[in-house]
């Protein structure tokens, strides 16, 4: 089969690789039926995150099973799953309080862009939908294989609740889905912080109350006139970046929480000012594994559509263009069809 | 009147000081009946805190109210009262959140170590006794204005759960009490780390399962061995060194809690390493006027007995006394009868 590798900074092929197979008794090999580009693939895109050698890319997927091995149970062949970017093995005291992107025998699941993938631990990981779902689901269901799950933990970890004021920084798709979570979990007021207008839209299509297109300092002074000078209640931290974390930090009100799912870069935090900040921090590699029943269902039932963050659709054999258009922001989230 | 004030690294005087008389119509003036010397007045004594100018000393206080300014309603003269070291309205959004030490109208209580102080905003601040106490109370009572209730604060941000595993980093009176605390909100294990015998004991004594006594990377080994390679639910941060944060982030499970009220000290946290360790972290100054009634309660009817922590007292003039015991580690914590 072909495959996509990143070979250096802006050098994606899509390239000869070897067709996966089962390799332990707990792997299952599936048919992707959807697979696309992360934010977080275009650090070492961008050359930002360095690479030892060329690599295959894609950790986000959803597929027909095609083969178990021997000790899988939960799912089997032609059944459409779905799984995390961590394989997990479902039984460990990580696993078992929730914490499934921490498992003890975690694997990291990061070839998913090509046609056929292999993944470990399978029945930890994988999760059936109900049947085979039509062709306008399958882009919903990809999601939460890691930017809605992600977006979803940001809201559980910067504790949502019903009436809240949440703010999201970062509008890339994950925080475009943080604004669809914190919409679902109730929250009274949305403040999305964007200055792109197609991603504004789709901000206030998904539940945003409200737009701030400044950043930074003026950002934060934005959001404290905004809540009287008390701070947000929540706060979903989708960037990674010093500057997108201190504006969360002074974003926030007093025994408020910031939840944080942008993979930090570079990010120092001054002890002395959170502690000031009284801010609650939670985050880091989303449990998707967790959420994916609860957010099936949600697609299953139409209630959510976070497929919308695809505004781009190719081929998986265009991946390369796939990464440009994200590159250059021409793009929110490449869909790609195998 | 005279009262303690610091002039440089190690040199406190005990010297002439007008007496504090009301201000605002909102102040109260206590004559103290017992104060203590803090942990973090050695920050300043050892020099690694810089002062500007000699600076009076001092900021936990009970005592009886002697006169209150014409806007005070809850509190009356005669009175026996605790107060936070931050002084508090009561009234704004902050302080109806139960951060009261992040109140809007916030005032460092800071010149405690007298015969009389000024207190700000006492409808706010003054938590009154069910009437005077006897005696053996006063030094459990007094604990209340900072110590045990930054304990408390520790075990209530650490989210200490019944029958969960507590780790205390830190073996000054605030790492006692945490202890104290985590034992009172039902931990099942409790694992102190000290290396000194008598706070060894009195970490036992207050409900410690398990004493630690390695430190750093060799401390962390031993927890972790401790909890199966688990990590612990909750670990209560009471230094506030690089060190000591360090060791309680890779000493929690994931998902766990971090509750940290050592005041942070140089302390630079790498988003990254937070971020992968999968933490909750929650701390700040205690808002300890929100714990106020409860203790109250469970002090007043003997059920714990967090004074136990003073193993010097000294009367007031011998001040400086009572800060060389606690910097050479000689006492745990010095309490000072006026």
């Amino acid at each position: 089969m072909k495959g996509t590798v990143l070979y250096g900074p802006r050098d994606v092929r899509f390239e000869e690789r070897e067709t996966p197979k089962i390799l332990k008794p707990t792997d299952a090999i599936l048919r992707i039926s959807a697979t696309c580009v992360c934010g977080s693939d275009l650090w070492p895109y961008r050359g930002i995150q360095a690479i030892a050698e060329p690599t295959p890319m894609g950790h986000e997927y959803c597929g027909i099973v095609e083969e178990t091995g021997s000790a899988v149970k939960t799912v089997r062949p032609g059944q459409f799953v779905i799984g995390s970017f961590f394989a997990s093995d479902g039984s460990c005291p990580h696993c078992h309080a929730g914490y499934q992107s921490s498992c003890q025998h975690r694997e990291f699941v990061g070839t998913a862009q090509a046609p056929f993938l292999r993944v470990p631990l399978a029945d930890g990981t994988l999760v059936a939908t109900p049947g085979i779902p039509p062709d306008d689901l399958v882009p919903s269901l990809l999601t939460l294989s890691d930017v809605m799950g992600t977006g979803w933990f940001a809201a559980v970890a910067a504790d949502v609740k019903p009436g809240g004021t949440a703010v999201v920084v970062g509008d890339g798709a994950v925080g475009l889905l943080g604004v669809l979570s914190a919409k679902q979990m109730g929250a009274g007021r949305i403040i999305a912080m964007s200055r792109h207008q197609a991603r504004q839209n789709l901000a206030l299509e998904f539940g945003a109350t409200e737009i701030v297109t400044e950043r930074g300092d003026q950002g934060v002074a934005r959001i404290r006139q905004l809540t009287d000078g008390v701070g947000a209640d929540s706060v979903l931290e989708c960037v990674g970046t010093q500057e997108s974390m201190m504006q969360s930090i002074q974003s926030v009100r007093p025994g408020g929480s910031i939840g944080y799912v942008g993979v930090p870069h570079g990010v120092m935090l001054d002890g002395a000012q959170l502690f000031f900040a009284h801010a609650r921090l939670h985050g880091g590699p989303a449990p998707v594994r967790r959420f994916l029943p609860q957010l099936i269902d949600l697609v299953w039932k139409r209630e959510i559509n976070p497929g919308k963050v695809f505004d781009l659709t190719l081929p998986l054999d265009q991946v390369a263009e796939g990464y440009r258009a994200m590159d250059e922001r021409r793009a929110i989230k490449t869909l790609l069809q195998p």
